[in-house]
């Protein structure tokens, strides 16, 4: 995304913030940029940037990896939110602001596919929560943002299960999990049985999407950017395991099952109406040619 | 309930913290507060407490009242967000953090009456959002300080509608409304059919419930507090109008309707099971001995 918005603004106004907690993305592809800043977003004067006014500010914060946000969750929470509340302060009153939402904020849905207009079903309490009610937040506040005037305009996109190269190989969502174990040829681990549904995204899908949403398009409000074909977890180990066999007859890992992690969603499928009609977007890449673009990657990242 | 905590603890262990945004209830009743400071807790230092850590954090914060809290949804989310990211910074390893948080974390409810466990139906992009999606950030935050031992314990109550004496005349929910509205002759205003339903718990009630969670409790969760009897607004505004000629019989006041309010839910009730086993409450007051007090109340704040 940040090369994407690289390729498409003027360098010298970009400015860059990350502090590096699970990623160097603004490191390796940001090296340009003019005020590329490694400092976390909760300072108080974060980068220096206190009385800057901007004219797009994007918001891409916090890992997706429930391994790695729950680690932290205070941390995951506070620089959520306080990111976007940093944010809105940045954006001009004429300006546009933009986040990467998630499909978390449906919850565990019993409403499939998932409308933007469904309320979803998040336990606020629980361990998923620090990342689904800071988003839902970042949600209601640039809204807000919007209907007092403050900013001229936001966009929302609600993410589902992106992956593809850049995630990194111990990021510890599903698709990179099974990628790294096949390739070692370690056993496959799947928690529970596998039956739970997700809506595999491809990442060149979702910054062509998010990239859209941007430049393309004027609509106010949430709009779902995932992959419409929703497949179970255990398919996905499936077709991780033929294509590495494909590779390399010699590997084909065990898949066993760990215990189901907490609040786990049982499915989770975007109804992608509003996309099409409004920018026009349609998943492209399908999830064994996503999968096995992946897995060229990991292997030269892993060196394999 | 700050006087039910001084009557409870050494006044000069109690610092207190108030805006005084739409109330003045620390200035009414913490004059002897050692620490009492008039200063928002959005401020990067607030009240000069930056290193102070507490055996008990109480987080009152934020209007109630969706008149006042929409008035400036800024204001109420960033407050209630980095109002609680301060009660945990705030609160010693070992200490307790309690805070009130609401009914309005299950949105417009799809069941009922709603247990604890019941995940709400809030549209996090709404004109309701600032309030509830600021608190249900709160509620995931501490728990988040529990589960990582920041902090010792945490108490969290769910307030069902609450009214009573100490509520400003103009608060804007309508209990207050109506009464002021019938004490002046004026007419009575039900927004939309009034047939939306309410658990109206009077305030006394309240206090005796979280005084219990707070010292004579230690189940770490959300509770509810509230009336388990629902009433529709329009039986509210019936039975002010009826009281209040009891009163004086020259006074009936006229029953208009006016829109519908965005996102307004259709039923809200507390199930009680939980509070009812671990603190043994019960609400007591009934919602005609809580108007007639709460008449009595602003007859004499009113001047009439």
């Amino acid at each position: 995304m940040v090369r994407a918005i690289r390729e498409r603004e003027p360098l010298a106004r970009i400015v860059g913030l990350d502090d590096n907690w699970t990623s160097s993305d603004l490191g390796d592809h940001g090296g340009a940029l003019s005020g590329r800043v490694r400092q976390s977003l909760q300072d108080t004067d974060a980068g220096g940037f206190k009385n800057y006014q901007f004219d797009l500010v994007v918001h891409l914060a916090s890992p997706a990896s429930p391994l790695r946000y729950q680690a932290d969750p205070l941390r995951t929470s506070v620089g959520n939110a306080i990111g976007a509340i940093r944010c809105v302060e940045w954006c001009k009153p004429d300006g546009v602001i933009f986040t990467t939402s998630t499909s978390e904020v449906y919850g565990d849905p019993i409403v499939s596919p998932q409308p933007e207009s469904y309320k979803g079903q998040v336990d606020c309490t629980g361990p998923r929560a620090c990342y689904d009610e800071s988003k839902r937040f970042t949600e209601s506040l640039f809204f807000d943002a919007y209907r007092t005037r403050r900013v001229a305009s936001v966009r929302i996109a609600r993410l589902f299960n992106v992956y593809g190269p850049g995630t990194l190989p111990d990021d510890g969502r599903a698709v990179s999990n099974f990628i790294t174990q096949a390739l070692r040829g370690e056993a496959i681990t799947v928690y529970g049985t596998g039956q739970q549904k997700r809506s595999f995204t491809y990442i060149d899908d979702v910054v062509e999407g998010l990239m859209r949403m941007i430049y393309d398009c004027s609509y106010i409000g949430p709009l779902n950017i995932g992959m419409d074909r929703e497949e179970t977890v255990l398919n996905i180990a499936h077709c991780v395991r033929e294509q590495v066999r494909l590779r390399d007859a010699d590997m084909y890992s065990e898949i066993v099952h760990l215990a189901a992690a907490v609040d786990d969603p049982q499915q989770r499928r975007p109804d992608l109406t509003l996309a099409r009609k409004l920018i026009g977007w349609n998943p492209r890449v399908s999830y064994e040619e996503g999968i096995s673009r992946t897995i060229d990657y990991f292997k030269e990242e892993l060196g394999l």
